[in-house]
């Protein structure tokens, strides 16, 4: 039997500001048989996310730091095959965290593998949907942002993996929803998912433009606010919350790169007299909400109520493109390269 | 009978910036006899707050603003002088709204007044620990921050009437403290309260220099912030704050006389991989934990668990000069003016 190889991706140094493909660093490397307790997979699809840009920093956070050299992690879906392990078979299909590389043979328990069950949604839904995207979804909506029927949500980068599923989420539980994104492709998408009312911030052009946008969407104001961008988006929703309105932060993308002194929400003392709660929120931490989270989306894809979309890049050699696509507003959906 | 009259202060303009004597107005009014169902009361205490720097901008809150030319309006104790409602007689110990002012007419309901029990405890009390500010204290600590025994606290204010109670309750409920207070006099009085470290913020001076000084009390970070300061002590808190930390945002005095534009806190982002909890409040949202807080109180003051300091003016014509005092730090605990 030919020996097994994987093209993997490293970080080459660490990035300033916006990440280049110079940043990265493609190489290869052997793929042994697996040892007592291992299995061999092959991935067929593998995620790159908004977070991943954290880890490239040199610095202390909820996930390690991703090492110069060494190939990077994150969520990907492969099959085995081949299985030293009492768990895992040939053919058996497997999420992990060993994405960026085409094979890996490790313990389940070092990579977070996990074997999926099938369903009749396609692979890649669990890298998106039915996976870490959509429960940080479900986690945000529900637990942090505490929706109530009725509520007048606001969520930013609606048209991106997370903020689709939060927009019908929020539609399901009979919510008016405004959603926003970048450009009219998107905005149409956002509308699509069942959105009452999407802004461009491309054409709204920060807070004052926002916050216009947004009284005119919401005379009222809003109750929750989803965060995925941060900056002026955080700051106009500041400025347009109703009082007890809930914020669950999940993400700043504005900020990711930023190389100088970010500018705070000015208008923050309105967080008192309108008692705002403004709660940040990691997906791993309410992981005791995933089969709740399985079952309702499992009725939700399956009635038609959840619809996902993606974006696909062919290939490992694309796997660095799709990662800076995210900072660009390359995707619809959910981003993904495809790597079986 | 000598017709009773009432001296009062009203706004005379709303100040720009840190108020001024001049934007305060001194009247005489008549103090009529109680109509039907009203009764008639002498003011013997009065308090001065921060928030109602808040009332004198002509802005919607969540209370309504001062009007110019009309008597403001504050905490107050007073006795009843005569009676034409069923449930008070003369004698009786009344708190009330119908501050600023010596004497008033009116339906209890008019001006919020509650009949005092006899209780052990000063009059002046009703007005701060056992009060309005003492309620504060407690359901922003207990409820808001959800204090739990071992967590490390951070109080910005803490030789004031609200803070010096949250350090109080906080080491009742056997946590690390650190109080931040402006000059010695007030920072000794913080560590007479029993707070663990104490914190000059005018020695520290800004951003950096409060980090430093809360890495220095406290290496491993802290669990919550009671914010009495906002500003760069909100800043500095979200920095050294530990995942999962609570904030409890009672008040922001060093924002309330801004002219310009604040500078809002650039590490936002924190609030997110640190899974922060930002949250403001208003105490007659938790006033159904009043029963609670008064039984708390009444052991907590008598076991000598619970002092607390009162800075008093004398006489109706100081009230303006305790109010402006709260803006300087005039103040150590709860500022008051007797009149009676």
């Amino acid at each position: 039997m030919a020996q097994l190889t994987s093209t993997e991706w490293a970080l080459a140094q660490r990035p300033v500001g916006l990440p280049q493909l110079s940043d990265f660093q493609k190489k290869t490397t052997d793929v042994p048989e697996p040892g007592d307790g291992e299995i061999q997979v092959k991935n067929e699809w593998m995620s790159v996310d908004p977070y991943m840009r954290g880890r490239m920093y040199d610095r202390e956070s909820y996930v390690p730091p991703f090492q110069i050299g060494e190939t990077m992690q994150g969520g990907a879906i492969g099959r085995v095959t081949a299985s030293n392990h009492p768990g895992y078979g040939a053919g058996d299909l497997v999420s992990s965290m060993a994405g960026w590389r085409t094979a890996w043979t490790a313990k389940p328990e070092a990579v977070m593998a996990m074997k999926l069950p099938e369903t009749g949604l396609p692979e890649s839904a669990f890298l998106g949907v039915a996976g870490m995207p959509g429960l940080t979804a479900y986690a945000g909506i529900l637990r942090i942002a505490e929706l109530k029927e009725g509520d007048t949500v606001f969520v930013s980068g609606a048209a991106g993996a997370v903020g689709s599923t939060v927009v019908q989420i929020a539609k399901i539980k009979n919510c008016t929803v405004i959603g926003s994104a970048g450009g009219p492709e998107k905005c149409a998408t956002v509308m699509a998912l069942g959105a009452d009312h999407v802004i461009d911030y491309k054409q709204a052009r920060g807070f004052d433009g926002l916050v216009a946008a947004l009284r005119a969407a919401a005379p009222k104001g809003i109750d929750v606010y989803f965060d995925n961008v941060g900056g002026d988006h955080l700051t106009a929703a500041i400025e347009v919350a109703r009082p007890m309105a809930r914020f669950a932060e999940c993400g700043m993308i504005a900020q990711y790169n930023e190389t100088g002194t970010p500018v705070g929400p000015h208008n923050i003392i309105q967080v008192v007299g309108k008692q705002l709660k403004i709660q940040g929120f990691i997906v791993s931490t309410h992981i005791d909400m995933q089969p709740a989270f399985l079952a309702d989306m499992a009725k939700w894809i399956g009635s038609g109520q959840m619809q996902f979309n993606e974006t696909v890049m062919e290939g490992i050699d694309k796997a660095p493109d799709a990662f800076l696509g995210l900072f660009s507003g390359a995707n619809t959906g959910k981003m993904l390269v495809k790597l079986g």
